[in-house]
């Protein structure tokens, strides 16, 4: 039977999604917690693979399990055994042997936080990216809309980024405050790496009057990673939700 | 010159406001920050003494400093100082030599959050109640109106309270649910100790559906601790804000 799950996790304490020599991941802790309910052995494929640091309300993953058992269960016993790692499972619900998390998902959406005030957080410190000097809205707004539609991103491309090509289309960037607080809210079928902090950073340069809408509009159209600006923190990032149309 | 501070804090790391022989407190966080900035020994004075746990967005504190200086030296000094301690000064004020942070406040307010739903919170721990149990929303919201108004509230009374009188007048309780998250917001002029949590936890089991209304009028009116609920966890509990007549 395939399962997949849709998880929840504060990222500060793990080094990504991905398995590696050197520290926990999330998709460890979630495979340890799978083997100790179910005595089986397996690999947990997530819809998208977070950076270290990055925090998930909504990442979803799928794996085989031979034994069988019911939705409630499968949630209630990861949860049991993901303690004590800051990591839940959501919902458990069987899907079709052709489901895959990754592949088959047709839009992935992010949330980024600022907290843009003077004094530094105390109660959301390491969920949003502190930025001491007031940004206004409007022109990050107006320099968001410009990002909407079918692009070449390679100004919010990653070096490392190891997607065929940096074409994408970006179907919402939405900034929106409430009181210190700037949420960032976009969706695409699938971004680039570190495309959401790079458009993050850059756009808080327009919010700052560093940049004017000019100067946005040229280093987008540049199409160069060296004319964007700087990539926001990994802490202010929310890997939010995944959409697909089969289960 | 006196200085009114609005601060926040996430009280997991502190033994609560008030100076201990053992373990951390805000005040003693605060106090030495001052030191540190003005090289004065002050004694800050809170519109609530918060319990070990919880957590404050817009607590109040009074000081007096010989020093001349201006509120965004005063504000940023206090941050710079503060540090690592999860504990902001939001602003800084100058007030009048009478002024009192705790005899002078006119209304305190509390905010308390529930997170309802089968699995843990990874996001928000240490920020809310987690209340696997389905809860209903109506039956608390009708058992909340009972406390509106001035009545005694020794059922919710800690026994070490030490308020002259039980009687106190509740101004507001109001009960909101967003998705999982169950808010209750109550105001009051000053509250017995324990009292926000006492009712929360009480309000619970009208919710769970373990006690009835008339449980739960039955147990306010026998003005007894015994009769009521649990104590709801410190943890789930903000200080949100305080209102002063004078300045």
């Amino acid at each position: 039977m395939r399962w997949k799950l849709t998880l929840e996790y504060d990222g500060a304490g793990f080094c990504g999604w991905q398995r590696q020599a050197n520290g926990l991941s999330v998709q460890q802790a979630l495979e340890e917690a799978i083997q100790k309910f179910s005595g089986e052995s397996v690999t947990a494929q997530a819809a998208g693979r977070t950076d270290a640091g990055v925090h998930a309300r909504g990442q979803v993953a799928h794996f085989d399990l031979a034994k069988e058992t019911n939705a409630d269960t499968v949630r209630d016993a990861i949860n049991f055994h993901l303690q004590p790692h800051r990591v839940a499972a959501l919902k458990a619900e069987t899907v079709s042997e052709d489901f895959h998390a990754r592949f088959n998902a047709t839009s992935r959406s992010y949330r980024y936080q600022i907290l843009n005030r003077r004094a530094p957080s105390a109660l959301q410190a390491g969920q949003v990216w502190h930025v001491p000097k007031p940004l206004t809205l409007a022109p990050m707004q107006e320099a968001a809309r410009l990002l909407i539609g079918n692009h070449d991103f390679s100004t919010f491309r990653a070096q490392n980024c190891q997607s065929s090509s940096p074409v994408k289309t970006l179907d919402a960037l939405e900034i929106a405050m409430e009181e210190e607080l700037i949420t960032f809210h976009t969706s695409a079928r699938s971004f680039l790496y570190h495309q959401v902090r790079n458009m993050v950073g850059t756009l808080m340069l327009v919010g700052n009057g560093q940049w004017t809408l000019d100067d946005f509009t040229s280093a987008f159209a540049a199409r160069d990673r060296r004319q964007g600006g700087p990539t926001a923190p990994a802490h202010g990032l929310i890997f939010w939700s995944v959409d697909y149309k089969i289960q």
